[in-house]
C-alpha cells in the first residue's frame, strides 16, 4: 500500500495518462512489472482497447482479482510471467512502468523496460514515462553524513571494549579480528545506500543533472558501461560541505510522433510538502561513495 | 559480537567448563556450530587434548584465525562442513554446543546436536549442556500483549483510509483486498513471535515447566512428534492476564557415569539484572499461539 498512498508517484502517473486521453483511446498498451494493476487501471480508464499487464510474482492473482473488480477484466489482461519470457499476441503503442528505484537504478527495472521496448513496442510508439534525470545537489551542513562517521567511530570504540572484556573475562584475545570487523563496518556504515527525506533548505546549492536518459534511445549496453559521470555544482551557501544527494526526475512526454498534449514530471526532489517513499540517497563527502562509481572532482569556479 | 556479549551465555558456558577441569581434562572434545571457536578455547584451556570444531558457514575461515591467535591450533581443529556430513577420526567423549535458539526450539540447531550424538559420543560420554527446560508463564498486565491488538487495530483502519483515498483520487475500488490483507496483518502483527525482556515483577504467577529435554535421552522423532505439551501455573496476582510468556534453562551436569562436580544453569528468565539476547516470547492470551502448537487449557484451582 505504501506505494499506491506515495501521491507523488501515484497522482503523477494518474496525471500522466488521464490528463493524455489521445495517448491512451484506442491504443494497445504494455504495463511492465504491474504489481496492483494500478496503471493498467488508468490506461484502461483513459480509453486504452488493450492492456496487457504483465507480472512475475504472485501479486498477478491479487490482481487479476483488483481488475476484475473495477469490471475491466475485458480490457486488462494480467499476465504472470517475466517480461523477458512472456510472449504477447501483438506489438504494442505504448508501454507504462512504473520501473524506478533509489537513486534512479539502483535495483531499478529499467532493463525489463528496455528489453520490453525492443520486443514489444511498435515503431514510433510512446514510452511513459519517455525521460529520465538523475541530479546530484551539494548538501551541509548536514548531520546525518556526520552521523555515520560517528557511528561508525562508536563501532570502533566498542571493538576495543569487546576485545577487553573477552580477555579480562574469558583469557581469550579477538584483536586479530580487528581489521576485518572494521572493513566490515566500514562497509556498512560508510559506503551503504543510505535513505532521507530532505526540505531544499538543507541544499548547499543549487542540483544538476549527472545523467540523463532518453527510454527510447538507450541501451542496456550504455546503462551497463558505467562510464564516469560528470557534473558541476555551485555551492551557494556558506558553511561546511558534507556531502551529496542524489535524486531524480522523470517526465512523460510520450513520442516525438505522437507527444503529450500535457507534460508530467514526477520530482523526487527535496520538498517542503509530503514526501515521495524514494527519498533522497546521501554520500558522505569523505567517503568514496559506492553507487554509479561516480568520480567526484571539485574545482572552485 | 553480540552473542559473545551475552554474559549470562559466555559466563555460564565459561563456568561450566572452566569450574569442571576434570570433565575435559585429556578429553576428546566436538563443539557443534562453533562460530567463533570460543568454547572450543574454552574446553582447550579446560585441558581437552583434542577439539572438533565444526562450522558450516565461512565463520569457520575467521575461526581458524581466532583459535590460531589464542595458541591453540595444536588442540583445536577447525572442520568446515555441517555435522550431518562432516567425517571425524574417531568418536569424542564430550560433545559442546550453543543450540538454542527463542523459545528453545525456535530455529535451534538441537537436531544437528542430536544427530552429533548418535554419530560421534562414545558411551557414557557427556553433553554441555546436558538438560533444558521450556517454561511458561503467567503475564499481566502486560502493554506489549495489548499493543500487538491495538496495532492490528490500527492496520484495520488503515486499510479503510487507504481504500477510501484511492476511490476518492483515482476512483479505484480495493476493497476486494481487504479479507486478504487483514488475514496477512493478523498473521503478521498478531501470530507472529515477539521477543521482550521482562522483569520477574511483569508475571502474574509463578513458571511451569512445559518441556523437559535430556540430550542424552531424546530422539529428533520424538521432538517432531508435536505431542500436546500441558502444564498448570498458579496466577498469584489480581488484574488481568493477558498473556504467557516463554523462556528457557539449560543445565550443564556431564553425563550420569561423569557428573561435573560443579553444576551451572544458565537461565534465560526474566530478570532485574543484564538480560540474555534470548530475552522471553511472550503469546497473547486472546490469540492462537502459533509455536510448538500448545493448547491452553485454563483451570481454576
Amino acid at each position: 500500500m505504501d506505494m499506491l498512498e506515495d501521491a507523488h508517484r501515484t497522482g503523477s502517473y494518474f496525471d500522466a495518462i488521464t490528463h493524455n486521453p489521445a495517448s491512451f483511446r484506442d491504443k494497445v498498451v504494455l504495463d511492465v512489472g504491474a504489481g496492483t494493476c494500478i496503471l493498467s487501471i488508468f490506461a484502461a480508464k483513459a480509453g486504452a482497447k488493450q492492456v496487457y499487464a504483465v507480472e512475475a510474482t504472485d501479486m498477478a492473482l491479487r490482481s487479476r482479482k483488483i481488475v476484475e473488480a473495477q469490471g475491466l477484466s475485458h480490457i486488462i489482461k494480467v499476465v504472470q510471467g517475466t517480461i523477458e519470457t512472456v510472449a504477447l499476441p501483438c506489438m504494442v503503442d505504448v508501454i507504462i512502468s512504473e520501473w524506478m528505484g533509489y537513486f534512479l537504478l539502483r535495483e531499478s527495472m529499467l532493463d525489463s523496460v528496455l528489453n520490453a521496448r525492443d520486443r514489444f513496442l511498435k515503431p514510433g510508439g510512446a514510452l511513459f514515462p519517455s525521460h529520465a534525470t538523475l541530479f546530484l545537489a551539494p548538501v551541509g551542513p548536514y548531520k546525518a553524513c556526520r552521523e555515520k562517521q560517528q557511528t561508525f567511530d562508536s563501532e570502533r570504540t566498542h571493538f576495543e571494549d569487546f576485545n577487553g572484556s573477552m580477555l579480562q573475562w574469558y583469557g581469550t584475545d579477538f584483536s586479530c579480528m580487528r581489521d576485518e570487523f572494521l572493513a566490515e563496518q566500514r562497509m556498512y556504515y560508510l559506503q551503504t545506500g543510505m535513505f532521507v527525506n530532505l526540505s531544499p533548505k538543507q541544499l548547499a546549492g543549487s542540483a544538476s543533472p549527472v545523467l540523463e536518459i532518453d527510454l527510447r534511445k538507450i541501451t542496456i549496453e550504455e546503462l551497463q558501461a558505467a562510464k564516469p559521470l560528470t557534473c558541476t555544482m555551485r555551492v551557494t551557501k556558506d558553511g561546511p560541505l558534507d556531502g551529496f544527494v542524489g535524486y531524480f526526475d522523470v517526465a512523460f512526454r510520450g513520442s516525438p510522433e505522437n507527444p503529450v498534449k500535457e507534460e508530467v514530471v514526477l520530482t523526487t526532489a527535496p520538498t517542503t510538502s509530503t514526501h515521495t517513499h524514494w527519498g533522497q540517497q546521501p554520500e558522505a563527502y569523505t567517503h568514496v561513495p559506492a553507487c554509479l562509481h561516480i568520480d567526484w572532482r571539485i574545482e572552485e569556479v
